[in-house]
């Protein structure tokens, strides 16, 4: 079996190395593609890659190309954790919208609407190749925002491909622990905008998990608590993603990241480029033979489990139960069938299945994925077309962008800083 | 024909009374129902309606109440315009938002809300003693957030409840003197939320409409005209109600609502009390018999037309296409049926049936009203069952408030100012 | 001995009677001087000064008039304390510069500004009128800003002018009362901007009572306590007036005036109305022959107490040390000789005399008191000259004023607002 | 005659160079110090500066070295152009004070309060070193913020400190070019808070220059024109510094100031990151006998210039008319004796005297720079005694510091930001 991995000088693929090396996964060749400037990261990846297969006595074969199509061609599993830009413009999608009074937040906000703009074309590209080079092989999508660029790929036809997020995951394991036993998660709603609810040994147990005072704390992060009503979580009455504190606690989320902004760390961006400085110096330590822990510091814990996992659901005979970004196929009444939704799905060898919803989406929850699910039909419709109007009815659709007039300036800025990058708009 | 005005004591009630005389109803009897303290406004209005009767030369009575129940028994129609707490709470619902960094609006905004909170218990008293008292009467809701009420009356089965707003009239009129020729409307979405098309002649002239410097000012009102961004409308694609300008230029919106609110001349209720003291002066002159001009700043134009115009249709034979408020039954893809949509409907004698909308309601549009009728859903269960829970969550979800700490922070506020007027929430 | 009060209805004056009452005074008559509107509030406040007699068995006669010259003519003591345009202009004051982001504070603030340039014209007529009515007579000023007012009457020559303030005194009764001894302070400053120094029996306390807990919430007021940097009255090193906290406390105060503004109880101004309504409703009581114990509320403590000490002292043959607001004459290092500063004076039949202050002021009041009275300067430039140059300068050089654009704006905002009342800017 | 330079690794140094080579001065050597970290720097400036000497035929020698003590020793100027923590700190002080809505402004702004707490350490030890080891040497101070040091080490005695700046001497340039003869500046206040007065041919030609638009647009740079209320300059009535900007218009320069933080380019210091970068690199070419034109781009005209003719005139036997930063000795009579102020001055070998200021400083001068003097007074006293509360008075009494929670959050971040650099507070 042969996997390629777009982005391979990624810092995260010793982690998913480690996840395959480990796994049942007859994987004979591993192609890691990246531009000419991620050559040396890639080169450097692969080296630890090839050092850790020798210490786990596998065979497994790691090559470095810059060449897309080769490494795609024959693949069973093509995963995308690309960032077209690297983090320098992801810096600027955090900073860029700051000076408008929006905060950026490189996947949900208005920085991720500048990043999809980006990726969208690049990840067409990608899955075209895979149509073309690699049949039946399925394409699993990390790069962010992970939710639009899926629905992007469906929006064109590319209906082999999966997006993949580990927050259910962390979610999940997180609750397991404090409860002492396995907690089972349904999770519903879009990529970063879920709501989710939590069983144990068959019986609900969410009113519980939300009336934790952990649960709370978990959730606002550093919000100070002051800000947050009383019982928060038992008054919304669902498990909200983190990400959803962008939407309900905007005022908190946008004063932080401008004091952020500010500070002499820098953004989130500028904090990842230090860290990826050291993980990369002890990549190359050359009797290092796995991946170092600090590699959690970077945020991507059990993310090559989930991979691992959803290929090998999607080579084994019964289904397995796992959330996934995919077509909502009627799972959600509240969206339409093609839309792209985080969901459980039912995957095995013969496909994939939505589980149904029971019930609505929760109030405060639905009207807000319906507005997002339209911000992200018109983001993906302005990559795809180029369209000035898509691009910005995008941003006024959104709903931590203010009005026509901030989005009308935020959108002139953001293709300001992204020339060369983004599809000439008309 | 017996007519019962709720909240008869109202400036705009004169020129109902106008439409009523001018028409081919047969109008026999007209009650004004008033509380205590609005009891001298309304003998102001009935003397005046008096003397309007007699230049027309025609024999309806007009008698002035307290008691609701006489008033509504026997009636064929029921007109809701009253205020609960008057001028003064508006006042309030318009300048508490304000110390939140929050546009009050008390229609579509977080005052709208405190004013539903207000209404809808007393609206629901109403609409029990028409089903109790006068059988097969009509209630038509002129009351303010007038959307959202019928929501609430539709939510706990009153089904002969139509909701009526003068916007749709007056943009049709506005249209057709600038068109030179009839236009008309096709109109979608909430009360104060609706996009519109317009056609003349059978062809459709909408983006003709879109395209005029006119209809952008139209819109964008006191905006400054450097926030608007070019094309704004061609760039949106439909008309949009004047009250979507909340939501597509909530900055602008919101610096003008405390600029007013700390001028010397005080917010629009602060206004609108000078403008009637004023019109009541002229109604008590006696020797007038007939709607003073200036009732026209207090911003109810065609408010009788429309009024008279349904009333006709429901007693009429054949099918009137006319904008209502009404249960959505199909009409607009993008809502449930149940929910109260704006919409063109065919009334006659034999009922009502929505005329369904091609297509979807266009992006930027269609997101927002999901929202905004989960807001209202919010609020009409919290005015009905006094959950303060769902009163939260309504503002949570309300496009205009920044998140759940502001939301907390608005309802003490707000329930603090309208203690005796809201239900107990527990 | 005749006094006349310029300003008789205001709510103050039972206050002053009740003082004249009681002490050795021999004042025969006292002349209630007001405009047209206020006649009848003077008549309410001279029919309760007369019941007030009465009951004191003195036989000093109380006569109301429009007429300021008969009133003057001939008095001993002038005390001004009218307010131009009453308090419904005084709610513009605290109200228009909100707008601009600014303070508005009717004394110290930008509405002082709007205030003086109303008063000080008024101010001079009735200085002028002493003059030449009254030789001998002494002026004494209440009316706020009144260290402004005072610098402006002694700009033109009116030397026989005293500001007076009931805050030094106050501030040495609270201290007294919790020292359990009698204290005396040395203030040094401009009116409502001083600093002072605390000593009993001899011995300085200054420190002692800047480290006592309530001296800190003592001024600080309704500023959140977390906002207040520890030991703060330590690290300045003097008893602050409170009015500097809106100097200190700029940010916390903007935010509570503008909160109040927008609050149902409306501005300072709008509570004052109400006060005052049931002030009045007390002094028409008939058998009322006291002042009511609410005006304590309206702010006026001891107000009489420091009228009645000056006026015996000005009649004494030995010298009482009083805090008034004088000309420096060398007292204060920082200032000009001719700067009209709130100071402790000896005051005697033949004359006063400032104390002189030892050393220099503390540097965060020093710099401050110089631009203030830069200011002052100004401000009564152009109230006395109509220069729209000098009031310009006025509002750039005022601490509170954010700069030229705001001072810019602030100046056509208010001189709009105070159209009648301001002399014509050229 | 040896001349050393102190922080010789600046970037500015071939300028001075440039200067002395041109120049009539008899320098025989000159001594370039800098600390470890800037050696590298130091070299390559020396090695431009003897291709320069070479190219201009002189046979001054060149030195580089880390030992402070060895250049001082036997110099006749000592010029102070050192950063304490180089453009990485500066850019800190531009960034942090921007968090609590302040801005920074290295010089005059809370930005150049940090920078002189870090400078003022190093200057003391500087001065005392020429004190003991170059008698009768000048202390020439061009390390910023100038004034503030040069008043802190007269603090400490050191007479022979004069502080330098290029402002006054660009603004004759420009006036005069504009003019097409020779003007001359009266110039008064603080450093970069001046007050100028143009003359020419003995004529004083002020209101002139202030009636030309080009003079409003000089000074107000990118300040939007219509903030800048109509004929700005001639109603101040004096040529303003242009850093009177960040006191005429905070609001527009806190704005840019953000906005230039979070847009891609970054602060003013990170601009200069790049600009050194290029300028160090023209430097090293090895064919370049001159200072290369982009060196104006760093923002240093006329620098050497200043720092030829001060020299030039100290050693000279008629006076000369310079603008300098020493003690006021009566020429301000807004200010104390011993204040260091910036005006012009008659300096010869046999000694400086400040020349009269007639009349007093223009009122919104005067105000702004008494208590900006009191800002320097109490930072060199924190500075020089590491006194904590005398540094929290100087960031309170600083007039860009809006009161004292600000200041206390302010102190605490700067004091975080600059560990290592300070001296303890205590």
């Amino acid at each position: 079996m042969k996997i390629s991995v777009i982005g391979g000088g990624s810092s995260y693929a010793p982690e998913l190395a480690k996840g395959l090396l480990q796994s049942r996964l007859d994987v004979r060749e591993v192609w890691l593609v990246d531009v000419a400037e991620g050559l040396d990261r890639a080169q450097t990846v692969a080296a630890l890659m090839r050092r850790m297969a020798t210490r786990a006595g596998r065979s497994t074969s790691f090559t470095v190309t810059t060449d897309r199509e080769r490494a795609i061609a024959g693949s069973s599993f093509v995963l995308n954790q690309f960032r077209v830009g690297g983090l320098r413009m992801r810096g600027l999608d955090e900073r860029v919208p700051l000076r408008h009074g929006v905060v950026g937040q490189e996947t949900t906000g208005p920085g991720g609407f500048a990043s999809a703009m980006r990726t969208i074309r690049v990840a067409r590209e990608v899955a075209e190749q895979v149509d073309r080079l690699a049949q039946g092989a399925w394409l699993l999508n990390f790069t962010n925002p992970a939710g639009l660029i899926t629905q992007a790929l469906h929006m064109i036809g590319a209906e082999r491909t999966l997006g993949l997020c580990n927050i259910p995951r962390i979610t999940e394991r997180r609750l397991s622990q404090a409860a002492g036993t396995e907690v089972e998660l349904s999770v519903a709603g879009l990529n970063h905008l879920t709501g989710s609810w939590a069983s144990a040994n068959g019986t609900d147990i969410t009113q519980t998990v939300l009336r934790h005072p952990d649960a709370t704390r978990a959730f606002t992060g550093e919000i100070p608590y002051a800000e947050v009503p009383e019982g928060f979580l038992a008054q919304i009455g669902f498990i909200p993603n983190p990400y959803l504190s962008y939407f309900f606690f905007p005022g908190e989320r946008l004063r932080t990241a401008v004091e952020q902004a500010l500070s002499p760390e820098g953004t989130r961006a500028d904090r990842v480029q230090r860290i990826e400085a050291d993980l990369f110096a002890k990549y190359r330590e050359e009797d290092r033979d796995e991946p170092p822990e600090e590699l959690l510091l970077r945020g991507g814990a059990f993310y090559s489990e989930v991979a691992v996992d959803v290929m090998a659901a999607l080579l084994a005979p019964s289904p397995v139960n796992l959330v996934l970004n995919i077509p909502n196929a009627g799972a959600i009444a509240d969206l339409d069938d093609g839309d792209v939704v985080e969901r459980n799905a039912l995957v095995s060898r013969d496909g994939i299945r939505t589980v149904p919803l029971p019930g609505r989406l929760p109030p405060v929850l639905r009207g807000l994925v319906q507005r997002v699910k339209e911000y992200e039909r018109l983001t993906a419709e302005a990559a795809l077309g180029g369209s000035r109007r898509a691009a910005f009815q995008a941003l006024l659709a959104h709903p931590l962008v203010p009005g026509a007039s901030v989005a009308q300036k935020l959108l002139v800025d953001l293709e300001a800083a992204n020339q060369g990058y983004w599809p000439e708009l008309h």
